[in-house]
């Protein structure tokens, strides 16, 4: 039985992980921290949970949470993680970070793009970025995993094979993407308001957002050499889920079917990213609730593009159900334990 | 050319008052205030005004906003106009007070069921309250009107016809009333976020919600006798509009045909009350934007009694709409004028 | 292993069942049938199931499907469980009938209320009204269960133990309900467009829906006594959840704490049936995806009422889970078994 | 007084010219046709027109219209309009189709994109596009107006003045199209459907959406020469509104101030097109009920484009708004009486 700490677990992600691991039969939750609600029943924050949690949230004093958990989420804001992380933690406990801060090799990159100090950069190196479908082996053997973000987890699954075969031309990737609100948080801020959300949808981060260099990142590695991708998030008005809408030119020689074989290569012996047949488009609501990926594509042979949509639960795939995958790794379970979840369609 | 200044511009029933007046022949807004944003330009609070208000927010200074402003809307949170309000102010400039604290004229009552301290109960008396279908006469000559809560305006509207003519049992009326999501205001909480409103429906306020009282007092007169009603207010995952649905017992002697005679004796010279033919029910979404209220019933000869069903904007005549309507009166202008915007179904 | 077919595996409440037994551990789905998609596989009619069921669909053949599988559930419309039920196939395989045509004991009052012919009315006696919070040992012996209706099983679960214990006056029952849009079903009319349901709410079925004499027959058998309700559902712009807000007056004597006593006493052992703590309330979002029913009350001095407020999925509790629960009994297997699912909140 | 006859009176776009056209003051409506509810009253099909309208449903003889009308609105599906269009017609009243059938000039490209046989070319030629900010005198004197699709004029008027002023490359633009569901239609079709729609988001006719031809037409006049553009829209869970999000490749020397003078100076006389300023992101919500397109932008000097971001409302500007300017251009009214409508943000 793996006993877990989650620090933050009175956010949306966080508390995906409490719904997650009340069915696993392998994990335990031994500490539910939430600096704004300490000593508050857990089950009064979210209803849900009500006669299925008994604890009382806690403080974030990862020492102590390190004495008694075999593995810690820190589902918490940027620089949390990175301020708290020390040899002593990592001797103790196995660390899941859900935040950024251990995503971007490059701490100068990080503090550029986040506008904050980096001050453990010395854990960098041994973090690993932890998309199981690129990076398992490394995941199995780590004490730090970087989760990934959840824009990044689906612009990553659904451009990777074609990065990687070189079928598309790299330079030139447009990745138009569009979350649920659930991705803007828990923060009681007026853009977050029912009413300034219903009805409506935008563009942010435009330019700026801070997951692009992420993206970048794992997209360079396939492509053997840096490049740049176009990355714009949008705001809709439902809950869960991430779209992903991505533009590629085709490189010389790319096909439909060489397309396809480049996914079906990835992805056939993936548990959770299901390549969709010809003709059918992903839809968040089919994947809602589970830590599937729904990638598809179309070739337009009338411009020369590829139009590469993909789809996951951004507090599933792109969160917390990640970051379960990554600890069911990191203690020897079957990679899918507790995960099998039908997703939710309506 | 009436000059309007706004207290509480920036909330949801403010910019519903500011949406409204910029289509109103005879009214100019002279004053946006708004504490919050004192100084930002008001078309950055709210986008849709873009290019088509160039003012910028000014303070809650009542005594510098009397000196230019014919009327004055208080939009704002209970307490705050009866703070202010003055026989110096009320001598230059009317007012029209969207909160609750003019509505209920027993001091005592508004201290009991709001909490706070009502600072000068010495204009009760004149106080108006700005429901035009019961006060259309006294409103014309008022100084100070208490303009309705927007359930008790569904409310009311719903059931005085029914009271008044005897036709129910005054003692036994329950009104379940449900809310879009404006009716919570504008308030940066955690239980008005999207994702805590969305897909989802509940009680709020059970047995004690502070629009009881009111809709007793107005019901009271018109039964001739003090009256209890059982009030219960939902949450609906909507922006807009209040659907009531009020449950009454018979009184003997009551049919369909006296009721509707009622509905129809009362409202049908009423320019925006709309009494739906049989078989037709109220939906929010077809007064949406607008100043209507619909009232359709239907009598249970099952069950000997009367469903009752109301639906209005609650921030149109259960708020901004209603609060032009009384300055139409309060200054001899038609009472329709800026009004007749047609609803917006979808 | 229960081998299970599902009549009308495409509509919502038939989703569900397969969203539900694709991980129940000793079910296995043998039959889809959907008389609308005839050979078309069934993850192309809800792409959440794509790569996790590879069926295609089948015709509604009873016959058949009878000698395939231990249970027949019959998500079906009105009228066709009836035209189909024969000795020969109860002989064969147990039926768990989603549709109303088993859940009236009576003939004439089902026809009355529906509007159709009943054909075989011989099965009325041993159908069992499939609430197993009341029928659990009659359920385990049964052949035809009538797996009662979303609005009833709420407003049942709501009342029951308050009528049973003599708290409140049976005969002045008000149940006003809101449901979600998944309970008018998949069918492709007009009034159940996006654009139709979104951002409104409104009464429908006022003083005839269809659920008002089940719901009546079971509180009269709490009563001990014939009673009628008045029962007023509305249409919610969300997919899932249904909310009962009933009003009943106390009887003499009856306190909120003989209140509670009663409800702890009714379900203080029922695995799905949680009451919730003073000051708090239902909310669909807490039980949405699960078979948990949520009852909390709020005793109201000042009208000598109480109100009570339950929440149930309506195609969980509602429907499916509570299908499926019976299944469980039916074949002797834990009766939670695949339903310990965790709410999910957002 | 234009007296105005509208055919498909009962869509979404119908509905909406209905309501627009209701608040103009120099306009009205002689003819609701809807084939599919003649004798119908119109109110009962939208209820928020009760006692606003209380004409009938009509068919859809455009001959004896003609008779009455000085316009015919043809709010209709594809082919429809050219079916009927003749010579005889047009003398007798002018035409403004909101359907596809007289925008694209090549009846060979029309029916490529549009399956159907085009059976009225001959008045191709004089059909203007009726894109007031492009084609104003034009519009002025012709009788057969082309209503530009949803699509095409948020697509258009973002880009339209960057293509004509040479700042981005005509080669390389992806238009990535966000739609609410009004603009699927009001066909009882089961996608359509609430609880198909609710809660998700997903693309749809990729790289074969009939809209592309259109925006290619127009842009390609702005370049000089003809381009092709990926065009990709999505359906978002909302009524209303548009969001076009492009992405193009800046042109040598085209920098954030050249692209700014390009925008003022197509768009500083126009009325209903407003350029937000830097930093400020198009919503749809601030467009809402209007007639008005905000159009936005945002260089990014890291990877060398422009992402350009315009909203309109689809059955505003996209489609009703549109038409009745087009109408007031007809027939030398102010262009935009009755369309001054503040767009309503929540």
């Amino acid at each position: 039985m793996v006993k877990v700490g989650i620090i933050g677990s009175t956010g949306y992600a966080g508390a995906e992980l409490v719904r997650i691991l009340l069915n696993h039969p392998d994990a335990e939750i031994v500490w539910y921290g939430s600096r704004s609600y300490i000593e508050k029943p857990y089950a009064e924050v979210y209803g849900n949970f009500f006669e299925l949690v008994e604890d009382r949230c806690l403080d974030d004093n990862l020492d102590l949470l390190a004495e008694k958990a075999d593995v810690i989420f820190t589902a918490t804001p940027q620089g949390f993680c990175a301020g708290k992380v020390s040899e002593g933690l990592l001797q103790k406990a196995k660390v899941v970070d859900l935040s950024a801060d251990f995503r971007i090799k490059d701490a100068a990159r990080y503090e550029e793009w986040y506008g904050i100090h980096h001050p453990t950069p010395e854990f960098l190196p041994e973090a690993v970025y932890g998309l199981p479908e690129l990076n398992r082996e490394a995941v199995k053997g780590a004490r730090l995993i970087a989760n990934p973000g959840c824009y990044p987890t689906c612009s990553i699954l659904s451009l990777y094979p074609l990065v990687n075969a070189g079928l598309i031309d790299p330079e030139r990737i447009v990745i138009d993407a569009k979350s649920g609100t659930t991705g803007a948080g828990r923060g009681a801020k007026i853009p977050n308001l029912y009413c300034e959300v219903n009805e409506t949808i935008k563009a942010y981060g435009v330019a700026v957002h801070r997951h692009t260099p992420e993206i970048e990142d794992q997209l360079s590695i396939a492509a053997g050499r840096p490049l740049l991708v176009q990355f714009t998030p949008h705001l809709v008005p439902m809950n869960r889920g991430i779209l992903v809408t991505a533009y590629a030119d085709l490189a010389p020689g790319a096909t439909a079917e060489k397309i396809r074989a480049a996914y079906e290569a990835a992805y056939e012996k993936e548990p959770f990213v299901r390549v969709l047949p010809e003709g059918r488009v992903a839809e968040t609501r089919y994947v809602r609730g589970s830590n599937y990926a729904d990638v598809g594509f179309c070739v337009d042979g009338r411009t020369g593009r590829v139009i590469v949509m993909g789809a996951i639960d951004n507090i599933g795939k792109g969160a917390a159900g990640q970051a379960v995958q990554n600890m069911n790794l990191l203690f020897g379970l079957p990679e899918t334990e507790g995960l099998l979840t039908v997703p939710m369609s309506v």
